[in-house]
């Protein structure tokens, strides 16, 4: 073992151990594991802010609950690191997030106490709800289903449409609101305005207590007040109380605000609940990083920091002599403020990723003209929408798999309509660390089944500068253009704009053995590929064809008319993908080559490094190598037996 | 002109025509306005309760706004007869949702005034919010921007993160909800009960006064009163009133509930609203089928009742003298009813379609294991997912179209999860006189990229049936069953079940010339143009695929190795679907046959007759016949060539 855990946590190996102590033992408890959280991930990396934000929260829940039997989904999951040591996971944590290793997130695979796979936010209370129908239809009305869900995750719409339903129903409940006021960034929106609200002002049972004795007071002066005093009390109970608490508004019970750091009365008020049936959500205000004061103080930048010293909190930055390569996510930040300048119809976008997308950079230099709309990616399209009906030109970032979350009002919003809304899917292809509920796989598919649609992707930083400036020189309907997480190829990239005629591909190298046709960013891969192959008398073409939809003909017939041999490489699923669609072309033109798709294939992939994954899918160099040595064997086969 | 409108209404050519009245006249125009929509919709059908219930907000809007520079967003969008008789097409409305006729919802290429399109709900307070935030930008503070939102739509996650987006931007926003308790069927959960208890109770506005004046009253009594009075009013208006109502808690500014049939006060209100900047919410209590007595007793069988006898209220059947096969939608909802007698893991969930997808029947017969969750598509699918965490077999039954506002919770909480969830995709395919907006065009194509996912359509009642009773035998993962609007073609179709073998697919015929591979119900056009090609000395092989994946490899072999061409025929898009699958398989297998795909082609298809589409997209009987003749031509020209 790499880390020695405090003397009480070492002796917990699963939340029987934890029940074992005494309640005074627990703060002590909570000292030991976030230190041990910190120990461990500042070291081997991971999400950080969040986790220490729940500590107490982690522990209580564990020491009152009957854990798995009673059911606990954490929403988003970054968050459950304390839940995963504290639940038999302590020797392994330090993998997590490594390839092979534990997932970054609860995973009903790898604990009995996951209950439920998350990563996308806001799916806690509906999953929750779930079982807790489900123990109720069984009978099994002892059980207790908790979901634990950040102010953030709880504007996007699902966890409303969750509440409105959970309302209604007489299962047995707890929403627990971990108010830290962020998301990665800081979260925004009419609800965390209202959440200060409501936690600045008296707590509201306290409030209720208050009219009552203030009311009897009243009423004790004389009849006249008494009957004043009745009246008002019946308007305050008829009308406003019942109403007055927004989750009270949605049939729930409300209690809070509690302090959050405070296990002893977390677990007093957890165990209090357990005996009320039906929907309740107890609020608690915590904070995000809580216990590492510079994350505390810039949360942000805590919530995932990479490796860092935990004694200065010096972030540690991987050194190389070269020139570095940007980030796709900083040359996109950038290059829309540059856009922006000269084009004042361009507009941001983001749902809750102003950092993670770099469209922190519009939001400070143009804040009337960038917006962070919340975790509220179908909100965020369908805004989106209505600023091009009026001749904007909004620029919506959303990372590929989030994209997922607001298919219908791309396609019903946007390309029926056919507006001119640029897509810029971030972290689309394999996403590394983050693993499967991250991968951005299935784009480059659900996309090019759009009509109306076009769908790019740049192989380097450059193309995606031009497809960017392209992409908002007219009217020209919905484009999408998908780019991956981290470092492109061209430390030198600010280049200036070049128009890029819509569905034109690029050549990168003759050959005459094969042809390798690309998409996006992992046309590098096929770049070194060839390389090597060259080296070993193998001649591949290599074309990049930037564009899925539309496809480029002539190249097409180029490539048809000269290889009968064609390997397609993209950094997304096999089925439906960008394979599928050059053979879908073959097919109408009557070609008949023999192509090998790589991609990732029909499963869901775990987590590692992105390079790690594109060799386990068969789609890096090697494999890349691989496939073309194969494929002009076969020819040399055929050859000789022709 | 088929209909006479009434002498205000047929000099009603725009807007424009409207504002020249007095406001005495309103009242007649809105009994003009409902008579003339009774008299249409009755001989010609369409949407009807919905507009009847917003006549009179109608005529209001369009009295006092200056539209189309004030800016009218109609939420759904089948409320909008109304809208459309008054903006220059009453003398079309009668070709309404009829081919080559006006659409049933606003579409901007039809009018100025549709200013977005609808029909998915609950979009209009996002895209109408990015017009106010485009105007604000411009500088155009005069304009008005309006959605307007039923109840039932505003469950809709989306609505929720417009609202919470909208109450932090300062732009000028109205949000009008359309509060009749209906969606299509009567709308469900905690916010239709909290709307219930607002309107029940006193109104918020006056209740204020009211408070106010009481503790002036109290405070005139004393010194001692004086004070408690003070600390009350402080209390009240710092802890409770600013967050009062739920809309308020989201920073709207709230006002209503007002009598949404009475136009004259509507004038005077929506006037009014116009000075107050910023985001408000009028609250209007309407009457869904308001002036005709059967649709406002019976709201859900006059949604869109058919043709009918505005007199009497008989509605019309089509008669038939052969035994009629009957719809897919019923057979789904008696065999899951049957199915779950048997079955006590099954459950039902619908997003608020009980009667549109025959999950009333279930939901009557069963009440406490099928769920209306309100329209909540999202949230329908995770609730799901936890159901089947416990062990239940839920069938979560979703339009195509609708199913893409879930696409992220099949593919994050179900797929990944491998969780044993039976999604009935009612309406795939193209849908009929809605049109664009809902026809079900995408799902194979969306559908069969996702992992552990397995994806079938049924020829007909029995194969449906079948399917059902297949899906629910055993813990086999996430499923996708199917099926189009509209009857089948088995009139006796309530046969024993019989299991299907998963991905086995069905030869419907041998033959010499050519295969044709289909899936779902549009086999039943091959299997007539089979006849009719036979009658031509052209013999093609059918089969039917049943499953789009996995794929029938047995099946395929036998077809590519027996066959050089070859139709695939599917009521879906071709990008990425059946055929594409198809054409994956032969190039993964190295067959080199010649592949015809039939299928909706890569563009929005408009309303119409199912059949219509059909011919229109190319792939009804005839169509396919013309594609057998010319490719077995083909095949003797190479003959005589050879």
């Amino acid at each position: 073992m790499d880390f020695e855990p405090g003397t009480l946590l070492k002796n917990i190996n699963s939340p029987a151990d934890l029940k074992k102590l005494s309640e005074s033992d627990l703060e002590n408890v909570c000292k030991e594991l976030r230190q041990y959280i910190i120990d461990v991930v500042s070291v081997y990396g991971g999400h950080f802010a969040a986790s220490l934000g729940v500590v107490e929260l982690t522990v209580a829940l564990h020491y009152v609950l009957n854990t798995p039997y009673d059911q606990l989904v954490w929403d988003v999951g970054h968050q459950a690191y304390g839940h995963k040591i504290l639940t038999g996971r302590r020797d392994v944590f330090h993998t997590n997030r490594v390839y092979n290793g534990i997932s970054g997130f609860p995973k009903r695979s790898e604990s009995e106490y996951d209950t439920f796979g998350v990563g996308h936010s806001s799916t806690s209370i509906s999953a929750a709800l779930g079982m807790a129908v489900a123990s109720h239809y069984k009978g099994e009305n002892d059980r207790q289903h908790v979901a634990v869900i950040g102010d953030g995750s709880m504007t996007a719409g699902m966890a409303f449409e969750a509440l409105n339903h959970a309302g209604i129903e007489k299962s047995n409940l707890l929403v627990i609101l971990n108010d830290n006021c962020m998301a990665i960034d800081p979260n925004v929106g009419a609800l965390k305005e209202y959440l200060t609200d409501i936690t600045v002002s008296k707590p509201y049972n306290r409030f209720r207590d208050d009219i009552a004795a203030v009311l009897s007071k009243i009423s004790q002066i004389g009849p006249d007040a008494l009957g004043l005093a009745k009246k008002i009390e019946k308007s305050v109970k008829g009308t406003l109380l019942k109403n007055s608490n927004l989750f009270e508004s949605l049939k729930f019970r409300y209690f809070g605000p509690v302090d959050g750091h405070d296990v002893k009365r977390l677990v007093k008020i957890i165990d209090e609940l357990r005996d009320i049936p039906g929907p309740k959500l107890l609020h608690c205000i915590t904070v995000k990083g809580k216990g590492f004061a510079l994350a505390e103080k810039d949360q942000t930048k805590w919530h995932a920091p990479g490796l860092f010293d935990k004694i200065t909190g010096e972030i540690k930055k991987t050194v190389s002599d070269k020139p570095v390569a940007p980030k796709y996510q900083d040359v996109f930040g950038h290059t829309l403020v540059e856009l922006a300048e000269k084009n004042e119809k361009i507009m941001g976008i983001t749902p809750a990723m102003p950092s993670g997308s770099s469209m922190n950079i519009m939001m400070k230099a143009m804040p009337d003209r960038a917006f962070d709309v919340g975790i509220a990616e179908q909100h965020a399209v369908t805004f989106s929408a209505g600023l091009a009906t009026q001749g904007m030109v909004p620029f919506c970032n959303i990372y590929s798999t989030f994209m997922q979350r607001a298919y219908d009002q791309v396609i019903h919003d946007v390309a029926l309509q056919n507006l001119n809304v640029v897509f810029c899917l971030d972290r689309a292809g394999i996403a590394g660390a983050d693993g499967p509920t991250h991968h951005g796989a299935y784009d480059l598919a659900y996309m090019r089944c759009i009509p109306n649609m076009k769908v790019a992707a740049p192989m380097n930083e450059e193309e995606l500068r031009n497809l960017m400036y392209t992409a908002q020189i007219e009217d020209m309907g919905p484009f999408v253009i998908r780019y991956p997480r981290g470092q492109g190829v061209v430390p030198d990239w600010r280049r200036p704009f070049k128009e890029i005629t819509i569905g034109k591909g690029r050549k990168i190298c003759d050959g005459e053995d094969l042809a390798i046709l690309s998409i996006g960013h992992i046309g590098n891969e096929v770049v070194k590929a060839t390389v090597s192959l060259n080296s070993d008398g193998i001649f591949p073409a290599h074309y990049d064809l930037r564009f899925v939809k539309p496809l480029d003909e002539e190249l097409l017939h180029e490539v048809f008319r000269k290889f009968s041999k064609v390997i397609t490489v993209e950094d997304g699923c096999i089925q439906g993908g960008m394979g599928s669609a050059v053979l879908e072309f073959m097919a109408d033109h009557g070609y008949q080559s023999k192509v090998v798709r790589l991609g990732i294939p029909d499963e869901f992939i775990e987590h590692g490094e992105q390079n790690q994954l594109w060799a386990e899918c068969g789609y890096d160099a090697q494999h890349i190598i691989l496939n073309a040595k194969q494929l002009s064997e076969g020819r040399k086969t055929n050859t000789m037996a022709g």
